[in-house]
């Protein structure tokens, strides 16, 4: 009853973690979907209008009442993922999902949890149709300024980027991609991306995770955004190697505050930025009167979702 | 059937953050309990060894099948609260719990949420054997050692304390009593146990929440604590004022880590100090594999456990 009756309670901090977590939110929308097993357990949730596509393929997905299986038949990693791989491109050939169009030959893994093996991967474009969950990586370069004290620089994306072009993120974004271990992502898109050179990534400080379930138009978001602080010299500009960056910009604190509530932010990088605000005590239970549960709502229980 | 099937590759401080949230974890336990329903929402869980006892006071408690409703009659903060009070102690005279021994004449809000008005007090000692939702302050104290790095100002706890006797704790810790503001708490609390002068607090950084549900043979303890870091100078030594603590220690960040893996530590202190570790990149994905699991079991979903 409390997340409807409070709505109107709710400050703007609390309702874009409403919409960052629209999904997990979303009790009856979770209650429509299918688990997608592989090899005997849940690694996703599928939408209706996905499972009505994937029951063209019966080789490759058993569609149920329930659920809908990775045919069993396809044994080990490699067979999985080229045969999914296989069914992905035709759908993408037969303009089936837009999320498709994004193609981006980079794969993510899929598991069921973080820490168990993989079982297949693939392309990131078509994670969102099986509801997998996706891992990244953020850095939030600050600088403790003499006079304005805090400030944090934030990236705005290259307005030719597939998803999310032009809109503001964080300084480093990437995701985590087949083969490549959390750290060496920081190091490899804090170089490409802002020019962090391996003497300031000395500073980089591991400071926990992110977790939220976004949904849009492409799909489902359930996504582990593994979270770095890099304290910055006041002389230090971070420039972009990859042009995947349109430009950087210093903000203070409170000018953060305000980017993360305007709709020119990426919506799937604000818990990274309110989570930097809450442990460098910008926000704090007295100018946040739903404290206890904005923490809540950057960590929802993302392990735990499909072992249940 | 990840939690038991992985239950053998679990780090040692997984198996702690399972230790801590005992109850949370464990589905069938919280299926078997009561919903606590006061003016119409539930606000607490009650075990069935404490309905029974509830029934023999009908005129307070109602108990139906499937959730005991403190009577609508008592209509306001005041009447409700009295009247709880007086079952409590009758309870308590009665030696029906043990929890209730260890009276301790200050009192907690009772409400869904935090933000919620609250809509009856109880003596903190009977919460337990509701279910309801404690909120309480921490402030982890440490230093940044020149030769040895991050170290960490940890409290025994008194030998004659009602809970958790001699355990170690963090530096300041104290529970969120009717009419005290989470700020003001902090402050009194590290004034009390650890003899913090007004400009060393002025160095206080609100630093989030954890939140975590333990059960023990006392009651359940859905626990939400209010974290603060204090950077304190080298030459600073805290020194007790209220007979609550039996000594103070500075430790390093690893001596830390085996302290909160042994015995001899709080288990319901845990959370903060490795919520601490975790932000200051001393546990990380490199030395923790099941990292993101990790984090999210620091931050489980109380605010809404009792809502959906």
């Amino acid at each position: 009853m409390n997340n409807s009756s409070n709505k109107n309670k709710m400050s703007k901090l609390l309702k874009l973690a409403h919409k960052f977590n629209s999904f997990y939110l979303n009790i009856l929308k979770r209650k429509e979907c299918c688990a997608f097993i592989v090899d005997g357990v849940q690694v996703g949730l599928i939408q209706t209008a996905v499972i009505s596509k994937l029951s063209q393929y019966p080789n490759v997905f058993i569609v149920e009442c329930n659920s809908v299986t990775l045919n069993p038949a396809l044994r080990n990693y490699e067979e999985r993922s080229i045969h999914v791989e296989n069914v992905l491109r035709d759908m993408k050939e037969k303009q089936l999902f837009i999320t498709l169009k994004g193609w981006r030959n980079e794969c993510y893994d899929v598991r069921p949890m973080f820490s168990d093996k993989p079982l297949l991967k693939m392309d990131r474009s078509a994670t969102c149709l099986f509801g997998i969950c996706n891992y990244g990586v953020h850095i939030n370069g600050f600088v403790n300024h003499p006079t304005v004290g805090l400030c944090i620089w934030l990236q705005q994306r290259s307005l030719t980027k597939q998803t999310w072009p032009g809109k503001w993120d964080n300084m480093v974004a990437g995701g985590l991609s087949v083969g490549n271990s959390v750290i060496k992502t920081a190091h490899k898109e804090g170089e490409e991306e802002a020019s962090l050179t391996p003497n300031l990534l000395k500073n980089l400080k591991s400071a926990g995770t992110v977790s939220f379930f976004y949904e849009s138009d492409r799909g489902l978001f359930p996504d582990t955004e593994f979270v770095f602080d890099l304290e910055l010299p006041t002389d230090f500009v971070p420039h972009n190697q990859d042009n995947e960056v349109e430009k950087f910009e210093l903000l203070t604190a409170n000018e953060t505050v305000n980017r993360i509530l305007s709709s020119d932010f990426k919506t799937t990088s604000c818990p990274v930025t309110v989570d930097f605000l809450i442990r460098h005590a910008v926000i704090t239970p007295e100018n946040e009167p739903r404290f206890p549960e904005l923490v809540e709502l950057l960590h929802v229980p993302l392990q735990s979702l499909y072992s249940n």
